[in-house]
């Protein structure tokens, strides 16, 4: 097949990030050349695993997994125990992976494959915190010019953050690795929560995963309905934001998104807004154009993709 | 009449604040004690005269008006010419005020009567930029207590900002003073940009202005042509937002706003995100509780009672 | 005596304060046109009512000593009782001041002589925190154009700090009005930490006062005596650095102070090095200069002068 | 020589690096693992040049070298050829280096050699911006706890800084690294420009240099009459301050050196004092001690030292 796209996901997880994962390894027009874990929504050790974890749930151990960043590039980690459980996957049993973590350092394989591949081919897709894809763009600067595309989850600004009144949790753990990456010139297609929290995981949506009847089916509802009660309690609504998967489905269905080429600049300096992703919409500033930033989604088709493509799992 | 609400109006006139000064002045609920112009939309030369202006439209020349701060506590003053035109009050033309100014200093005015009249009786009402409000804080801090309560128009979270991306005029204009006032303990309702972008100026409302019939009517209709042109331009929307009124509003009718008890923290150390107001909406930080942030109203209502008043003037 | 230098002294008394009084007091060079108080080393009920104690004791009781701010601009306000003492005054025992404070206003003292006396004749000597200096320009921008000059003890460079490591007291207590001060355009003289902490009150030094055996003379040996503990504590040294006096010493003979001029910027953004004067002496920045910044003084001369002139008390 | 101190000199040359590792080559002490190149003074590609230039200069062909972070983690890099020449070693002419780079990435370099070397018996010796340190520590913090001790030279307080007023230009060009070192728990021996400028350049010591007749004393004379000039310039000086060869000084002969444990934190977060090495040197903070600070330096033992081994060579 030879129109697949090349990604390489960057990944903490978490489980919007394995449902993002599940939808990748369920579509034959995504070539998922790695998965890079990075610490985030718990800490590596535990986001390696689970990366593979999910592999095996999708029937795909032969994919390559990888470890990168244990931590952020200058502030201390921060996880997210409380809305992802202490296992970061909690929700189904899994069974601890058999398929080996690969040795190279995530880092290198996002380098070496991006020099690698040829250039403008290979789309990066990273779901927790970019600390991962900074340290790649400081290791060889030259691979910004080879990136097809950055598809990122995180930001917000019109949803607030989910962290702090202003800062969602993936760019507030590592707001430097986010202002390398908004800086790179990568062409960057951004899901901030002003998107995912449009897609929410409704009850009679889990049970269409349940449904399926099949392992993974069975597992991705109990993974929404654990990863659902955080956000259900927070803002009383029928569901939790089913960020992550949005990326996924972004490059395989990009018309289910809308949204507006923007600047985007992140907070460092400043604790009260630190990670905050100042996002341009209107263009009251010069600052130049840095992303396109999602802010509409077409939810029930987002969940029929959903829906369709773990049921070839 | 024993019940009256004593208020004084803290203005940069500016067309909305203009509607806001003739919705006080027309309501018999409410005694405007004073009028106190800041720099603001314009430099205080003209929001003083304007102040008076709006007042000899609005029939009430003996309504006490004084001028008061020229310029932010810390930073250079930014005015807003492109929203508001040269004068501030573009649209109409109104004649040069005859009634005179205070000589009296509006910050000395307002530390005055909160010492003389009975404690928690007198409401300010700001609709520009914090600084009257901060430097009576800083002249007499005894007033605190004294205040009933400060209902302004200021700030934005969820619609961003207006004047940056995340920041909204009145409090990046003196971010400092906004620091003030909201660390001060008074009882504070705020109008932010979330509510006031609801209460759009439409061109069936105008209309309904206009066919009052009175000079007020009519001048009304003027100033809110020319005021939502810079919006309708910026959002593409029918009408641009009418801000201050929903201040005054409020006094009338409060049932027509509603909105949550939060902590509202004002940004004052980073260039990026200056003036902007972190309002903790989901409660995620131990931040206290400091005003009472309103995100909703019922418009309709809100323009039936406007066009209700000014049709008494 | 036509050629008196008309000033106004800005203070929060401080045994170095207080001596910088005696100091102007004592001097026919100059015309104190008034005494104003501003909450800093203690608060503001003990800084004017030890203006006061001071003026009596130098057997001036005609002097005017106004009551300015309370607090600083945009800050809570830091005092210094552990240097200073519970009082301010700690040292010797002086008596209840008999002499009314005047009622005017602090801010409006400074603004109404400004705009009275003829342009360029009145220097501003601030001892303290600049709040007071920051009101009157915030209240009347256009003293700016008439001021003769600032002379200022506040900031510190090469010495570091003396409240944080890198802020000075005067300029930490409130940051935002010394930005004001900074960038009012009026010519500045600064005597920072590296300048004062050059002026020690040696034991021989203080031994002289004492033998003066006058009133004056031995009070001020006692608040030496009291104030050097504190920084003899810290620094290991013989006598601690007489800060305020410098400011008046300047007046009456420059040639004991050398310096040079240099661009100064407040840092009022990061709480780390929040009040830090960043005094940019060998010129690396482009930034404008905008004060005449001490560094060296001939402390034998300074102490001779002090000595002097306090004796004449 | 059981006893030999085990170094990884982490440098940018830089003609004081140049003569830092001049120093260390020559001193059988010394057992240099190797030399880690960072972009700094000038690009990644002339530093590890110039690195190996001078271990061919220093006829130690043998030692390896290599290439570290071309960028700094969170910041566009500043070089400083107005200081170095635009080689980065201008002054005498070095032929171009016959020695190969090392294929390894210098950051894997040093976490392997630290992974494999006895706990505490490794010294990380950064003469430049921080960032191949800070690498190490992201990629694998284990190796916090088995660093010997990290002797830098970077930072100043109470000389201010040299890039900017208050930073010094190694902090200054990678804060969000110096951060990290400075947070991460490693014993820090930190020669700031406190005590660099007291080795000054003098001529006298520039021709001592020269008598040695050797090629590696006249290429010295010649590095430092070129680079001496930018500094003699600036402050007057006869000379340039000497900063990086102090930090293999210490190794050699610590009691040339005398400092105070202290709390030292970097400014990350304001533009202001972006990269200012906030020296805690008088203890007035609650912040933890994390670094040996050096303020004085015996220069002449110290000179003294330099010709002794440099005529070694």
């Amino acid at each position: 097949m030879a129109d697949r796209q090349k990604i390489i996901i960057d990944t903490d997880p978490g489980q919007d990030d394995a449902v993002a994962i599940l939808l990748a390894l369920a579509s034959p027009e995504l070539d998922v050349l790695g998965i890079t874990a990075v610490a985030g929504n718990v800490p590596l050790k535990l986001t390696e695993k689970n990366a593979r974890k999910i592999c095996e749930l999708a029937g795909k151990p032969e994919t390559k997994v990888f470890a990168g960043a244990i931590r952020p590039l200058a502030r201390t980690l921060v996880t997210a125990e409380e809305v992802h459980g202490q296992t970061g996957l909690n929700g189904p049993d899994l069974p601890e992976p058999k398929m080996k973590l690969q040795e190279q350092y995530a880092v290198d394989f996002i380098v070496e494959t991006l020099m690698k591949e040829d250039a403008h081919t290979v789309t990066l897709c990273p779901l927790g915190p970019l600390t991962d894809i900074a340290l790649a763009l400081i290791r060889e600067p030259k691979i910004a010019k080879r990136i097809k595309q950055i598809v990122l989850m995180g930001g917000g600004f019109f949803e607030g953050g989910n962290v702090t009144p202003s800062a969602e949790f993936n760019i507030y753990v590592d707001p430097q690795a986010a202002d390398v990456v908004l800086h790179s010139g990568v062409p960057i297609v951004m899901m901030p929560l002003d998107v995912t929290h449009k897609a929410l995981t409704k009850a009679t949506r889990v049970e269409k995963f349940r449904k399926l009847g099949t392992r993974v089916g069975i597992a991705t509802a109990q993974m929404l309905e654990f990863f659902e009660r955080f956000d259900e309690q927070k803002y009383g609504s029928d569901g939790g934001p089913l960020h992550d998967p949005c990326v996924i489905a972004y490059l395989l269905k990009p018309e289910l998104f809308s949204g507006r080429e923007c600047n985007v600049a992140v907070e460092t300096g400043s604790e009260l807004t630190m990670g905050m992703t100042v996002i341009d919409w209107w263009g009251v500033t010069k600052r130049p154009k840095n992303a396109l930033v999602m802010r509409d989604i077409d939810h029930d088709g987002f969940f029929d993709l959903l829906v369709e493509r773990l049921g070839r799992l």
